[in-house]
């Protein structure tokens, strides 16, 4: 099969390599329908994680059942499924806490820019449709799989409330998508932070009620200003390094939380201001599991529609093109199909 | 009046100093009845913090006032009254919002080990029992100005839940009313890490169900094993130094919160492992007058009596000797008495 591998910063290519076979009972195979770029992608590709020369990469995927192991009794070839980023047994203490991102048998999609992926814990991991789902609906569904409930798991940890003031930090898709979740859970209003028209449009159509087009000490002035010298009830820090995160709790009012969910880079925590003015800091590795049915729910009733950061579309085979795109801020999120 | 400087790291004296006098129309004088010494106090007596030789210092009060300014209503000379350490208007956006510690009049207590202590924000700061209390409560009203409200704090912070597992990190009196606190929060299962048996048998008596008699990574193992591999819904962090807080975090299950309230002294917070595990911190400086209502409520019924921290009492002549004794830890907390 096709799948995309990463070689150096920069050098995205696509290979041919034999497709996923289940070795283990918990396995299913997904023919992928359509897969995407992430912004933790970029990490690698820019130079800032390391890389293991020829490694697959993805990990956002919805496709059809190929094959399941024996031990997975709900899904059967021919359905459509959402693949959560992080697989999980959805049985084990904390999967049972909700926090199914540390599941004692947690597994990670890789190679999910491909024809095809392995899923681990598939009877916990996987949530299908009814039926084939109509091909519009598709990118939505694909938002599910990682950058919706991301941007979902930072409104939770920041405890975004019906009627509060929520300040969104990052522009891509999860902080799009932190935008849309905050209006779902009735934020009154919604402060985004961008500095890019095409991000700042989107925001406010997902709700964002402000937004601030600077950066540092000046955005943290403008949302003081928002907000009458307060801050903002909570904060969506959705970028993960170290100038969004002191931008995060420069706006954070006091005995607020900042719901973090980028994966963190050069990140060295106000330990001093945190507890001076009591913020706190909560997120990490979205459990996107848990989330799955009610964030179907909303797509399939046409409530949220997060498929919308998908503002451009190539096939596989243009993925170098893909990363090229999200790495220059020409595209905010790309979609991929086989 | 006689009042507790500091001068130097060890070096506590008590002196001569004029009496505060009332300033503001928002101030209120108190005739002390009893003080003690904080954890605090001892970071710039064993050099961790700067020092402005001669300065005054404590800020743990009970009283009865002196003398009001003429914006005080709503008590009058002759009023016994709880101090808390952080003064706050009550009235501003963040004490409406609970965070009183955080008030936009805020004041602190300082010399309060003396005759006499200034209130900044009498109104909006103090509260007051009906007539005068019996003395046998004192130790626990004086509790009530900082160390049982931090600790109340660390568990609200920590959100400790019926029928939880909760960790309490430090057996100091902040530690320990931690203990007091999760238990009157209906915690099933509390877990003291305490080294000193006069210690641990408090803790016991204030609801510890289990004693981890070890540090570091011995400690983190024990606790695992207590919670089957999972480890604990809430953390208490009533320390505030690294390997404190590093024990926090090794202990807390995947998606709980640890509870700060320890002044942090050389910490560096671990944002990857908080990020992988979702565990979040939350605390900070105690907004007491927010939680004093109903903990004075629960002291006056008897429900809970923090003063039992207090193993040492002595005369305000002899604070130095205070200040050794907890240093050296032959005392848990003393209180004093003018």
């Amino acid at each position: 099969m096709r799948v995309t591998t990463i070689h150096a910063p920069g050098d995205i290519r696509l290979e041919e390599r034999p497709a996923p076979t289940i070795t283990a009972p918990t396995d299913a195979v997904v023919r992928v329908v359509a897969a995407c770029v992430c912004g933790s992608d970029l990490w690698p590709y820019r130079d800032e994680n390391e890389i293991t020369p020829g490694n697959p990469i993805g990990h956002e995927v919805v496709g059809v059942v190929e094959e399941v192991g024996d031990d997975v009794r709900s899904f059967a070839p021919g359905d459509f499924v959402v693949v959560p980023f992080c697989h999980s047994d959805n049985t084990c203490a904390h999967c049972r806490a909700g926090m199914t991102s540390a599941c004692t048998h947690l597994g990670i999609t890789s190679g999910g820019q491909a024809e095809y992926a392995l899923v681990t814990q598939a009877e916990g991991t996987l949530v299908k449709t009814d039926g084939m789902p109509d091909d519009a609906l598709v990118p939505s569904l694909l938002a599910l799989s990682d950058v919706m409930a991301t941007g979902w798991h930072a409104a939770v940890a920041s405890r975004v409330a019906p009627g509060s003031t929520v300040a969104v930090v990052g522009d891509g898709a999860v902080g799009l998508c932190g935008v849309l979740a905050a209006r779902e859970m009735g934020a009154e209003r919604i402060i985004a932070l961008s500095r890019h028209e095409p991000r700042q449009a989107l925001a406010r159509e997902f709700g964002a009620t402000d937004v601030v087009a600077v950066r540092g000490k000046e955005a943290t002035e403008a949302v003081r200003e928002l907000t009458d010298g307060i801050g903002a009830d909570s904060v969506l820090e959705c970028v993960g390094n170290g100038p969004a995160m002191r931008t995060a709790f420069a706006i954070a009012r006091p005995g607020s939380t900042v719901g973090f969910v980028g994966v963190p880079h050069g990140i060295e925590l106000p330990v001093a201001r945190m507890f001076g003015l009591n913020v706190g800091l909560a997120g990490g590795m979205a459990p996107v599991r848990r989330y799955l049915p009610e964030l179907l729910e909303k797509v399939l009733s046409g409530a949220i529609d997060p498929g919308r950061v998908f503002d451009l579309e190539l096939p596989l085979d243009e993925v170098a093109e893909a990363y090229r795109a999200m790495d220059e801020r020409r595209a905010i999120k790309v979609l991929l199909r086989p």
